[in-house]
């Protein structure tokens, strides 16, 4: 049996765990060491923490303090690893903690993170999601049941300081620009709610002064929400320390591509079971910047999709410049408003998008003005028949649920 | 046999064929009336007309005319559509012209067009590729091979006159923001080059000054370059006019996600057989705003991949706000460097990522400030292996070979 | 545009194209030439030249003389091909006539020929499947519609006069173990109805004498009917006689595994578009017996699926040991009753089993005394739910059509 | 979390665990009760109880007592389930036993059970395969490693008195005409070995004196070998007794099609997460005779093949009668020779067909005389490139590994 080298508890807090923390920063100790071709299981909590509860109550989701964010497990040293490094990661499989068989999604508050949609979904709200086996269905949307393409939300290495201090500078400067935006540009350094592993005293302090925030994905990786990077897949990460100091967190039963909900995809927590191994030099000898990776052979495979289009031109008839953003926006309000003549609520059909194994297309980037993007919404996944038709659509949701909504106070 | 409603001549100007248009424009006569559930033919010159030749010189490409594009095939008349139905559209399948079995791909002078690296790619340059049964190779990409994902970049129904004014005001406003912009933020009505089908005379003329450019993806679909929508799939078009009018060009026989190199995918001559049935008042009943379509049961099965990341940090590392254009583009730029470790030049590799089943995948939009954007390299379209490993990788590609090039005049 | 080196003229008998034959033997002289890495086209007639046509009546089925099948175009020289090589085939594309959109698929008399269920279907059906694209439906079997995985049923090079020594010794003395069998073991040389092509006069007399028959697959391939050897493969065949002598006939548009209707699957008249090279000495080095391919990135995608159990105890109760047949027999028959159920007669269902791309597992072969086979029957080709559940089957075909039948004369 | 119903400790006897059967009679009392709609987890011993070991020897293999087997988990008593009706079991999902993360494939002595391929490997060996996560590789089989297809060599329900008759019948009638036959041709109840649940006294002798072997698959399934019954799918069995009584064991964490091996797939303890539903009357409503299935979203999607065929002459030139069995035993046979040009020896490459995602289909059983089988060997689980090339193979498996054997004593 491979070697459990992080535990956690989910009745303790992970700020008791010195295994965890949720900044990123050279000066993190290794939680563990292990050797090259070494496999070895972390567990983590979910990206929270364990704020959020299942239960039928949004307030949870309205009043997460989002500054104590992502809870990672690790980092792990690997004996010879050197910046300028490929550590190559295999991940053997991952999963739901045996005690903990259910996950979370919600949409923060406009006042609190927001999201995608977060104009048309300016509350907070929240869908729990039960797993039986390799299948998850929620009491809050109903007439879907689906195979989890089980992923890590959040992966990547130790930054160097040259690294942190480029984030640090680029982020700050960019928040500059807008300093009273709702929901901020970026999130800079916060000391107060920062863990940094077994870091203490005046290290630690000095570290939480400048410890990036791990909400963005950036070089290294980090919290890329790539849901195609599941049980299986092979990646390959730059090293920037000694020992490359890997640490993963955010595991995911499930996420439709863009993570759209933001709070988040379906949320758990779990373990990991992950073998590493180095390329020396990789870094060069491939022309690696950021991560790159290899999907695995396991992954569920719906293929019958109804797929929509959407067009830079947002939901106001204002044009934006090849934006994809605004595109991909546009196809998910279009299957929003499609699910609905299904007897969907508008919140169930958000939830939907952010859950299942729905993929988001890069479609046209060139074609001035506009880009296009689209969503594929797996149709397999449904009880029911999805496709349009002479009939017309039938309401086979009754409309007797909904996603519990908690107004901002 | 289907009946060739619409037959081009590759050896004829498409301004002498009445059944072509480069404008869209409800005044537009329809080429041909068919009743609901016929199946029929539809000939298509390349987008360009035959502006670019199968030869070793980029001169063509640098010099398009691009007032000129694209050149359809239609309208094709529904009998009983009316506005506000849904137009089924089966694409039973489609192919090059048999006398014509080559395509080219391209990249835009940065003073005619552009592209989506233009900014590393300011030239015009161009590949040639032959097609052997369902496959295509080049002689200025060498070490690929790869089965076509055949499918029209653009199809869509005629707009009313409504929906033309809205995009005529929405996108000359648009220019005004930017007038001296090069490339353009968007192209307005032109009639100097407007081929409006059957119409003569001053009905022709009025039509022309007003006829929206065939560039962008919108509301009816159109250059929505979707590679996706390949021979076998199913699409629903909303319909604005009587009749539909249902017109399609811009073949191609591949395309990486986005298009990305413009000039374009593997653009072809070639013919479109397609069956056309209807769902009456179908866009209110499914609520429906852009198209919707479900994907062939008959499409390259690749599924071995390497993928790229990329994050709203552009080459020069500047921060933008969850911009997936930004993240994709460096996604592909990732892609690149990758490639030139094997040997290829980057317009080679740009050209691969145009024209191959490169997939492109919106991972996550919500983790600001930065957006996360995949690549998906298909690893079985390559003579060689191109996976990463401790050996490091080899020069498989020996630089005798590069795509032509045209600088500005 | 690739030559055709052979023509097909559907209006001439086959008996009157010299590039066409219907036995084995060596001495059959090279239809053409062509240097390795050569593409080329082949026209193929369907394989009984045209003895079953497109009507409502079964006598023809009924009456085919079955002395005369199949008529395979070539034999095709390549230059340099010994003995011991391989030969690579490449099958680039393939297709129906242009003149031609349709094919038929049919049982045998028991007198005639029988087939797989002969007992339970002893006399002479046929099926009509016309082609829309990519798609094929037919109006003798309703509800259904699918993407043809189209493919030659035949293909291979021309044995040597040892290899056909062999094979008529080992057949001719099979016969003789049961002379009078209805349908016979296998069929002898017959030279009344043997088309050599070029040859002529005595050699001609010679050969016919002693061609070997095409119906059985054998060491060379030869009519495999592998549905997936479909266009997009690569195969490689053992070369027997200097050039190899490569010959193709029997086009389905597509077919179940097992094809066991024997007229066969959805047979046609069609066109091979191949290109061929050599691997010197391959048979040696690779250990090879059989010929060997790889399936092509590009079939129909067909996933979600019904799948029937068989074992190798027979419908009246008798114990076989460890016989797949049997078992696959079991399934094919447990596959029509359930399709009765949802109102196809035996025949239709039948047709079904032979003509869609049914999938035929062998599961378990080691658990005496019984084999287990499986038929895997895809949903999505139906026009309704196929489905199991607590409702029960609806009666979704009405009854009101059926397959012509032709009873003995 | 789910209800664990029934546990296993692999350092018991299974003859001590009343949950456990190794045969089939109505009988046995129900080990537990649920209702319809229940999910529970069974674990189960690995078919033979423990008998094989994690090492190097095979005397294991040789020596073991095949009336012992198999080890059942059940059988579960559905409340409401009558006969006639279909028992719907979602696979929810299954796995090896945490403490047991290993499994064995073998091949028996000719003298004690045998094998497919028995005559070429007329001696007991073994080897052992690791899991690491969804990975599985073996220390005797160097170069390959897999994702596991992991699902129930042996499930279904309990039969009634009437069908256990018939079995017995059938099976003893057919021993009787070969009696002497090693390996035998079925093999008869046999009291002594003859574990019956919770039975006990004499009803245990009595029932244990009729209990019908667990080896074949029969009318209700059982020992199918299915490896497409993988975690994920849903099958629907026949009721033949109130209650049901559902057992399932033999798990395998991989096997080729046919299990050719027989002792057997990878073999392993472990657990299976199911739900249980019921279609009353569903035996009838649906024509079903033996179990049907429907396969999961979430298998290994291995989609590169090499594929080798085989037809119904045997490797001493005999012919027989379309005989699917004989043809996929040359199949398996060419994939042997094949094989061993890279290295491997016999006993590797029969051990590999057995254990990895190997498909084997049914092609052609209509061709008189001859049965054409194809072997599907997945190319991606190579660590080297296992295609034919111009180069010819490379010796990649250094011969240093092999197989332990153990002669008959």
């Amino acid at each position: 049996m491979p070697e459990t080298l992080i535990k956690v508890d989910l009745a303790q807090s992970p700020y008791d765990n010195e295994n965890v923390h949720n900044r990123w920063h050279p000066d993190i100790p290794m939680a563990a060491w292990v050797k090259p071709g070494a496999d070895f299981i972390l567990e983590t909590y979910d990206w929270t923490g364990g704020a959020i509860k299942n239960d039928d109550s949004a307030e949870d989701v309205r009043d997460v303090d989002l500054t104590t964010v992502h809870f990672l497990s690790g980092p792990v040293g690997v004996e010879g690893a050197e910046p300028g490094d490929l550590l190559v990661v295999d991940l053997l499989d991952l999963g739901p903690k045996a005690d903990s068989l259910w996950g979370f999604n919600g949409f923060f508050s406009r006042q609190n993170g927001g999201g995608f949609l977060t104009e048309h979904f300016p509350h907070a709200q929240k869908s729990i999601w039960d797993f039986s086996g390799i299948y998850t269905q929620s009491r809050h949307v109903p007439g879907v049941n689906f195979a989890g393409l089980i992923h890590p939300g959040l992966i990547g290495c130790l930054p160097d300081k040259k690294l942190l201090d480029t984030w640090n500078e680029r982020e700050v400067d960019f928040i500059a620009t807008a300093p009273e935006r709702v929901p901020p540009l970026a999130n800079p350094p916060f000391a107060a709610t920062a863990h940094m592993g077994k870091l203490t005293g005046d290290a630690k302090a000095a570290a939480a002064a400048e410890g990036a925030r791990t909400v963005p994905p950036r070089e290294h990786g980090g919290n890329c929400d790539i849901k195609d990077l599941s049980r299986g897949a092979r990646v390959f990460f730059p090293v920037y320390v000694a020992g490359g100091g890997l640490s993963v967190g955010d595991l995911h039963f499930s996420q439709g591509d863009g993570e759209i909900t933001f709070c988040g995809a379906i949320e758990m927590a779990g373990w990991v079971h992950m073998r590493v191994s180095l390329i020396k030099g990789g870094v060069a000898k491939y022309g690696i910047k950021n991560p790159i990776f290899k999907p695995s052979p396991l992954v569920p495979n719906y293929k019958d999709f109804l797929i929509f289009e959407g067009i830079s031109v947002d939901e106001h008839g204002a044009q934006h410049y090849l934006d994809v953003h605004v595109a991909y926006r546009q196809a998910c309000l279009n299957a929003i408003e499609y699910l609905k003549k299904f007897g969907y609520t508008g919140a169930q059909a958000y939830s939907l998008l952010g859950t299942a194994p729905v993929q988001g297309h890069i479609s046209g980037v060139v074609d001035i003005p506009n880009a296009c993007a689209t969503l594929w919404l797996p149709t397999e996944i449904f009880a029911f028949d999805i496709n349009p038709g002479a009939h017309g659509p039938s309401l086979y949701v009754q409309g007797d649920t909904d996603l519990p909504i908690a107004y901002d106070k």
